[in-house]
């Protein structure tokens, strides 16, 4: 189990699917011991989602891996007790049921206050637990066509695009995860055990800021862009001979030397691309000029050139790319999960690298569903 | 100024464009004190990104609402002595400038836990502070391309599109916050102040968690689904007769109410969509079949009945339907920057509920460029 700074604290996880799973495998990777409490037999639906080997989950392992679990009826006087138990001993709950479903089994906010009053309360909901909207149902799906971000994202006139990763979840579980850790230092500082409260839709509505404050100063409503950057010109992806390329020449002095690359005098003096607003003003016909040129050679030959002018560059890298991108062994960003079904397998690693902390690299497999439960019942009801 | 977690803490905030301010911003959210410090004259880049008025960016407001300034230059004696007292009393301080650069200056890591043992170093860059990439330039677009978000986002054989927000900035942003704040705690438990260094690069590769999986598992490389989820149906965009609506039917159940309601038993009886993964494998066919019906009736007359029966279901928001959605006022997702040249503009607001503090749903506006000198020296200085 990797050691951080949330080691010794205990996390109780009802999460299911992703934001909350990804949430508190996050807590995981810095350290806290994470809990899942699951539905006997069935477990988190996650564990039905594919890629599958021999019936397990690639896509369950990657966002619960280092956990345990314990199946528990929370409807059953027993497995209640047992619940019960691990709630007095542990520092922090978190859920991602609708709003409702905690206050019907007795565990809302108000009745785990009244009972746990040292223990940090999380809900990572579709719609928040305040509003009209609240007790909807919400998926990433529905949240990233409702927050916005489809609205921005895809071609200019094309069809409507999707984020092609859940940012509808993993945005939420992203503030979720600073909600609980602010709330860990709180408590540290203030006593309180305070109840953490996010929501897919604001969390969209966060990330849409910018969005928002141009159409909050302009009236413009913001549409697709393609592959390129609204303002900032070039910024944008272009046509190789073999494939794409993206260039980020973010000020005047990059473009010059882009054009140095390039061979295109003509360019660098044009004098409708003599600053980044007339080029952004002329970003077609720019592009165009651009293109023709990039179009006659292969992006690996483009990019060493690139690479040594300072011009910040990438070819659009595929998840195989990833894979073997020198950037990710020297950071650990693909640790090794080694699982009986699936053998030893990569998985996405910890970004947050805090000097005095190792990663081993290793990280234990997801549980089996109530995998822990003998252990958990002895510890915790003693 | 907001009340929160971590009122009390003090960030020296050295950051410039988005990854950083954005961090910065969520850490005032939360109630730290924010200290800008700026190139004296032009301050931050991020001043001359557009949308303007008179001059003033409103982009700039977003991400720097609530912060202080000072206009230091850091090559000049006076300016660092300065700015070393306000080191000696500060909690955290941020930088997301390219690895090396503040070492040159005198101020890396090393030099600074050696000189202020008690404070909280804190590093965003593209590639991070080791491994052979680490001093390459990198933009959000690089790092869109580079991390993989790119390869899966998009129509299927269509143009490579960009996520149309900043994800590599905000990402990068997000993780950090969870770092510094993660680095507090920590410091608070063990006495140890620590370095965070987040990569944009590593955060990309952090998000692509289901797909990295995928691939681990099965060896196949995703690609772009458009307005598609990979593995659920009918999970996707469909066209109605005046737009677009998005369907995201999660079972079995779902499905089958959905079949009632566009009235077609003869779908939900058919073999070939009687599970998920059935349906999944037959989208295409499935997914004509409902757009058929779709397509008869405006985005506005489906989604009441869809609502009524629980089936999650959108349109597909722009900005302007955001800012009048019926759960940003009772969330306060929306908050009121009062400013001199935009007036009364309404910025994202902050998604991180906790429970005890209250939001005025008022923020004060971004600083001038060293407008908070005389009063930061004099705190600072003595």
């Amino acid at each position: 189990m990797p050691v951080g700074p949330l080691s010794g604290i205990t996390v109780i996880d009802l999460t299911r699917v992703l934001a909350g799973p990804f949430s508190t495998m996050l807590l995981s990777e810095l350290g806290a011991r994470v809990i899942k409490v699951e539905t006997p037999g069935t477990g988190d639906d996650a564990r039905a989602y594919g890629p599958f080997k021999s019936g397990k989950s690639a896509y369950f392992i990657s966002v619960n891996r280092g956990k345990e679990s314990i199946g528990l009826n929370l409807k059953d006087d027993d497995d209640r007790a047992i619940f019960e138990a691990m709630l007095a001993k542990a520092d922090v709950v978190v859920e991602n049921f609708r709003p409702g479903t905690m206050e019907k089994l007795g565990y809302g906010w108000e009745d785990i206050h009244a009972q746990y009053p040292n223990l940090i309360y999380a809900a990572c909901s579709g719609f928040g637990h305040t509003g009209p909207h609240s007790k909807r149902p919400a998926y990433d799906m529905v949240v990233q066509a409702m927050g916005g971000i489809m609205s921005i994202t895809g071609q200019p006139g094309g069809e409507p695009t999707r984020v092609g990763l859940s940012i509808g979840d993993l945005g939420a579980g992203l503030y979720t995860t600073i909600g609980i850790i602010s709330a860990i230092y709180d408590r540290a500082n203030t006593g309180e055990a305070r109840k953490v409260d996010v929501s897919m839709l604001d969390c969209q509505v966060s990330l849409m800021e910018n969005a928002i404050a141009r159409y909050a100063a302009t009236g413009e409503i913001p549409g697709p862009l393609g592959g390129r950057h609204p303002s900032i010109t070039p910024f944008q992806v272009f046509r190789t001979k073999d494939s794409h390329l993206i260039i980020a020449a973010g000020n005047d002095v990059m473009f010059h030397r882009f054009c140095d690359i390039i061979g295109r005098e003509d360019i660098k003096n044009d004098q409708r691309f003599a600053s980044n607003g007339s080029r952004t003003e002329h970003h077609v016909e720019l592009g165009k000029l651009i293109e023709a040129v990039l179009e006659t050679r292969d992006t690996a030959e483009w990019l060493p050139q690139l690479d040594e002018a300072g011009i910040p560059a990438s070819k659009i890298n595929n998840v195989a790319d990833i894979m073997t991108h020198p950037q990710m062994a020297p950071r650990q960003m693909l640790v090794t999960v080694d699982d009986p079904t699936f053998g030893e397998m990569k998985v996405a690693g910890n970004p947050i690298k805090l000097s005095g902390y190792t990663d081993s690299g290793r990280r234990a497999t997801a549980p089996a569903v109530d995998e822990n439960r003998a252990a958990i019942v002895k510890e915790f009801l003693g």
